[in-house]
């Protein structure tokens, strides 16, 4: 019955927090980081299909911490090699109703439900959705003899979810895993979809450092 | 005697900051986001001829607001239209003798010795030398027709303190200005002066909203 189905990326080997903890697991305002980006998908999109893609090895680790907080119902299914295949195995759990399926990443558990809200009614229109931020700092690009100015007018930060319908996805994902799929908008525009941008969120950051577990909490703190 | 000048351009009208007072008067660990700025250049460059460009009404308020703190000796010259302007009237002021001119953002307080020291070092042997740093985000790049991937491996963030011979900057900022200019290297560049890129600090930010105050001081009070 669910027309929209949810995939949370949380394949992260937590290598960069300095924490034998994967950062999804990390403690943020009283609650591990992937129980706020499930809740938040949650109320925000009620009755979609929750899809959890974790490595294989921390799904019982995730199970035993998730049962200790009131997170909403989720399926975990085991995550591939790379992003792309742990993609794959999500789009594979979705229930086949699903009309839009999200793609998040479980780290961007700062978002916030207006922009899920806002995205997945802009994927009722079109094909693939995804959120951009304008850039403020000064770029440069690195070029064979050296570098040069980069206009940063031309350049947005991508961000998740990316809401793609449900059958370009799965078409998309058909393919052979490409190193240039940095994303799921890169998978889908391989098969030559056209991508929709809309606004995104500066707050929405991937939480990759242990300063930005460091802000996410005084911003949780402060968000009243 | 000085052969070092250091600009610290400090322009901002803070109305990102949603708060009347400019965002590089406002209090970070005890003191004032400038007077961080500064004496991390005085402690890393002893005798370095030492300016701050601040807008010509500001400048009776920092003098109220420095006098209560402990602040490296300095001198305020007034500001232009532009950051370019600004910047010619930092130059303007130092000292003729001095031999290489670091320029660097006010509100990028966070700055540690090292990379000034880094950054000083390497200027001795090259014209011009600016600290960028790899991106982590996925970029989109806007184009006539939409927007594409754009390979975030190309792509460098440009950061301060940078720094040039004394000679070769003089020179560039006798140009008209160009709304091109969104850097002192690219006012250089445009007299084709070669750029070295040397590794930048993620810490080394510019603060411009009210998260990034709340990241900062997040970051000073775990900087032990």
């Amino acid at each position: 019955m669910a027309k929209r189905g949810v995939i949370i990326v949380a394949g992260g080997s937590g290598r960069r927090m300095h924490s034998a903890l994967p950062k999804q697991f990390m403690m943020l305002g009283g609650m591990p980081v992937l129980a706020h980006t499930i809740n938040t998908f949650s109320e925000a999109l009620p009755g979609a299909d929750l899809v959890v893609v974790l490595p294989e090895e921390h799904i019982p680790l995730w199970r035993n911490l998730a049962s200790r907080f009131d997170i909403a119902a989720h399926r975990c299914v085991a995550g591939g090699k790379e992003r792309f295949h742990s993609v794959q195995r999500g789009i594979e759990a979705l229930s086949e109703g699903v009309e839009h399926i999200a793609v998040h990443d479980g780290v961007r558990a700062l978002i916030s439900k207006r922009l899920i809200v806002r995205a997945a009614l802009a994927a009722e229109s079109n094909d693939a959705v995804i959120p951009v931020i304008d850039v403020v700092d000064s770029y440069r690009r690195i070029t064979d003899y050296g570098s040069e100015i980069f206009p940063r007018s031309e350049l947005r930060i991508v961000q998740t979810p990316q809401i793609f319908s449900a059958q370009l996805l799965r078409r998309a994902y058909q393919q052979e895993y490409d190193t240039r799929f940095t994303d799921d908008a890169s998978v889908v525009e391989s098969i030559s979809g056209h991508i929709t941008l809309i606004e995104g969120e500066r707050s929405n950051i991937k939480l990759t450092t242990p300063e930005d577990m460091g802000w996410a909490e005084w911003l949780l703190a402060h968000k009243e």
